[in-house]
């Protein structure tokens, strides 16, 4: 999915083009988009493939979530502050990502109509996904958090490895295993 | 602070007046805006006063979070999703809010430039507050987390009883009674 077909079928789907440029990259499994301590400039839009989020705590890293094919993501807290970022960005698979500058974004953003709009409903998603997570964290259990997550993309979770879902649910490998199985 | 006021400091300084229509609202402590099971129709602003959200859990409320003077506020997820609310929206303190109708903003959405700045830079603020709150969850100690409240509005905190910071917080009441000595 691009950025034009995300415009077409969630805003206007006679739209053909976007008030800004993107360029698009094809990525290692891997490879770290934006590391700790980076100042955010772009916005990530994944085209194909899964992005992971990670925050470091007591030496550990910490994954806050997986973004799959038609996600927008970044390090929106240094985007938006512009301090360098406490949360990492990665390829945890191969991917194709179509990237768009923020401070072009920016000056869209005074006149663009069609700019606002995306930004809107793009943030509207980001907003949404984050506050399901937390709710789903104080309110499901691990089994149901696993439910949630497969829901979202049923093929995409089966290339997450064991330890790295058990982590983003919060319980042991072993546990998962016999989530996964039931 | 009202809606304009926001606009001209977070948008166009020389606005003076908003693209859709609103109305205000004088409410006392204590009154359910949203109840859980409701679908939610509106945006609120909060002119001032405190309002709270929170979330059943096991026969309890949870507090997701304080929301002051200057922020916008709702039961988001239902607004968007158009599902019945899981949150609950309450004025912690005697408020005066300004309420927006999401019906006629959506409609304003598909043409008014200011609409959707609005809608945007509103939603951005939201996200980053949640995300903020995920990471302070994940990373800071109560202690860090209290000071973190109080570095938003130090005033207002004061309004509020130390059971329900101590539930926001995540702590026994009396470990915050220490945390508020040192």
């Amino acid at each position: 999915m691009t950025i034009v077909e995300f415009v077409k079928e969630n805003i206007d789907q006679n739209s053909h083009s976007l008030p800004f440029k993107t360029h698009i990259r094809s990525l290692e499994k891997g490879k770290v988009i934006t590391d700790y301590g980076q100042i955010e400039t772009s916005v990530y839009f994944v085209q194909s493939g899964i992005l992971t989020t990670s925050i470091r705590y007591r030496e550990e890293d910490r994954i806050l979530d997986f973004h799959f094919e038609g996600a927008f993501c970044g390090a929106y807290t240094s985007l938006l502050s512009k301090e360098p970022s406490d949360i990492r960005v990665t390829c945890y698979t191969a991917c194709q990502v179509e990237i768009v500058d923020y401070a072009e974004l920016q000056e869209v953003y005074r006149s663009s109509l069609l700019a606002n709009q995306i930004g809107r409903v793009a943030t509207e998603k980001l907003f949404f996904d984050r506050v399901t997570r937390e709710k789903e964290l104080l309110t499901l259990t691990a089994e149901e958090r696993y439910q949630s997550l497969m829901d979202k993309n049923p093929i995409l979770v089966q290339k997450i490895a064991v330890k790295d879902l058990a982590k983003y649910l919060g319980v042991r490998p072993e546990s998962l295993s016999r989530i996964r199985k039931s």
